[in-house]
């Protein structure tokens, strides 16, 4: 290795910018075991309090890139599209969206991951289907993408590797939450995963990891411009995330309430947005003049049964119980429904969206540790939605429960607040980032 | 442990200040292997980019104290006090001053380290001396600084270990020169040694650590707060550090020009900074009224043969030919001598201390790593004063090498620089710091 560590970790911890290959060169070394964990947590933390710059940015994602196999579809002549959103509270847009723009002829080779945190993820809500398999050999991916359009798998260890290798440490060093190392760990996945073209969904507000426009502005940013610094078509959607997407949040329910979106019906919030994105996707890869053109196209697919037959069609494909989903009484059911009430009559103003996520996390829909098991039956079910009149004593949220639990109530109900007056109406697009 | 390691990293990483005993409990935690080397990695670079407070850096002094045994001269029933040079070029002052101020009655438990990189250390200085022995048991400590009233040794592994493991994670990591690591590492090993009282030279200049009067400063401020913080007086001298102080640079050379000073002759400045030293360790440990005193006290031990009686019973004591300290010629001598011209009739006006001590550690005066070897006979002898006027062709410094090598003249050469007129005199002490 020609790379001289401590001059590298000096230049970082003094704020100057690393130059040509030296970040390439530290991650290679690295992921080959010739740089200890200790100066890499040492260059983690420097790195995160003095930034990387957006060549340094582009650095890091294409050694993580580098560290495993990058999946390349341009033999089936199509073009190629993916969305990956930064994680919020119901956020189950990936399920109906997949399908759209397969049924649109975009080919989708969704790559996702599960729940952590206060957040979803697609991989658990999927596995919610009996018989579901999110594994798929690279063989098979490439065989169903020819005939459906979509997959939808989980991360094979040997995408990006030396993501995870990263990840693990700086999970113990305190180095998660900046964004030079959260645009390369999520753009090196998702140009691994060979979508010629990323759309993001970054979310803002109360439930996600960015509270702020600003911050999610940013960020979307960096994750379009590193992007397409790797050769990949991008744009982006910044957010509204602090009420719920939708009525449902847990993942069986989830997958019921796309079900719903998938044939044409289902809560606005969750159509408008699926619609938004796909419109993006579609445009993006070159499938749609405009955005005005990908949301018609979407909104056909969503009325016309193409979308939904695709989403039966991929969850057979994938071993899923796609019977189940046209009955949905077959799907999994928690055994306690608890109804939460208005203490008073007033008009539904606000909501704690990380509290909420946490709430769902303790009744055992997400994870604090990535070996938590979850129970896919639980969740919540907003009975009204943001803005509407509820009367005093009259329920507006039903808890999905493994069991019967009162103090899960007086939780749910800390996470909510309630105004005298109709509330200003909060559209979920927040901005557009191209 | 009851430290949150992870919330402990993440509050230095936002510039936070850590609370009561959390740093105590996280090297404590570290000396015991329970906190694994990459986060103190983390924390070692958050908070050398953030820095650490007055508290914190005497919460970290005393963590690394406490690793260790810590003695105790009190039995004694007399004054203690201690000198540290932050390390220069040809500093030996320890070896006059720790007789002198012995022989005025205050005891001088002295631990000292090796030279690395361009700066000498006083152990190598004393090991050239043939016999000399730098270990002594804690019961032989107390018996010969009862009998004579000063010892000179080095640092046993029971004494502030926990500073050796984190210097250790400190060189590979890049995060040496940072102040709030300096601090405690030096004050922790002189509180650990007993002295009462500890007087820092803190050296400025091109020849030292410290660059500049305003870093030198702070630093000395640092020292001398966070030793009384620790119970112990204190006191600091500033001093000039780019030309080598006295003549001699290098280990038996060194050893020569102080047998010189103790028996009332060599170097100004080396006489000048020796009775300075030690005149603030006389009145910090309480032996004379003030300076003025202090400095009449150690002058007459310097030119009364007191101290230069006091060296040698030291040197006898720990086993060291005293009788060639007498006769010099019985001291290492390096075989080639090589002198350095002027090349234009000058006055010497500048010197590079930085370079002329990598000249030292080239010719084999030095380590550049912790088990190199060293060659006592080697050094640099001036053969002029700074400020001198040096006819062209006529030699100013002397080269006393193991072998004939022609290139060092001309890296000698590049360390000074020459005026067309004398240069302003430079005082050795630049600042006191009480």
């Amino acid at each position: 290795m020609s790379l001289d560590v401590r001059a590298f970790l000096r230049a970082k911890r003094e704020g100057q910018t690393h130059g040509g290959s030296d970040i390439g060169e530290f991650i290679a070394a690295y992921t080959r075991g010739d740089v200890p964990d200790y100066q890499v947590s040492a260059w983690l933390m420097a790195a995160f309090v003095r930034g990387l710059s957006e060549a340094e940015t582009q650095a890091l994602t294409e050694a993580l890139l580098d560290s495993g196999r990058r999946f390349d579809w341009s033999a089936l002549g199509r073009p190629s599209a993916d969305k990956h959103s930064t994680g919020g509270i119901g956020d189950k847009i990936s399920l109906p969206l997949a399908p759209v723009v397969a049924a649109c002829g975009v080919l989708v080779p969704m790559v996702s991951g599960r729940g952590l945190g206060h957040t979803g993820g697609t991989l658990d809500k999927l596995e919610s289907i009996p018989g579901f398999r999110i594994h798929l050999e690279p063989a098979a991916m490439q065989a169903q993408l020819d005939r459906l359009g979509v997959v939808m798998v989980g991360q094979g260890p040997d995408l990006a590797p030396a993501d995870g290798l990263l990840y693990a440490l700086r999970d113990v060093t305190s180095t998660v939450e900046s964004p030079s190392f959260i645009v390369p760990s999520i753009v090196s996945k998702k140009i691994a995963e060979g979508a010629g073209s990323v759309v993001y969904d970054v979310k803002c507000g109360s439930g996600a990891f960015m509270r702020t426009p600003d911050a999610a502005r940013s960020l979307a940013q960096r994750l379009v411009a590193t992007t397409r610094g790797l050769g990949a078509k991008s744009a982006a959607l910044v957010t509204e995330m602090s009420f719920p997407i939708g009525r449902m949040v847990g993942n069986a329910l989830e997958v019921r309430e796309s079900c719903d979106v998938l044939r044409g019906a289902g809560p606005a919030d969750t159509r408008e947005l699926t619609v938004e994105l796909a419109a993006v996707m579609l445009r993006s890869a070159g499938a749609a003049r405009d955005d005005a053109e990908g949301r018609l196209r979407a909104a056909r697919a969503l009325d016309d049964g193409t979308a939904w037959e695709r989403f039966l069609a991929l969850v057979e494909a994938q071993g899923g119980d796609a019977a189940a989903l046209e009955h949905p009484e077959r799907l999994h059911r928690a055994p306690v429904q608890l109804d939460v009430c208005a203490e008073r009559t007033a008009w539904l103003s606000a909501c704690d969206g990380f509290a909420l996520g946490e709430v769902s996390v303790a009744i055992g829909g997400g994870r604090r540790a990535k070996a938590d098991a979850i129970d896919p039956r639980v969740g919540l079910e907003m009975l009204v939605e943001r803005g509407a009149r509820v009367e005093a004593g009259s329920p507006f949220l039903r808890l999905h429960l493994a069991r019967e639990d009162g103090a899960s109530i007086a939780r749910v109900r800390d996470c909510f607040r309630w105004a005298d007056a109709p509330p200003p109406t909060v559209p979920r697009v927040i901005e557009r980032v191209d």
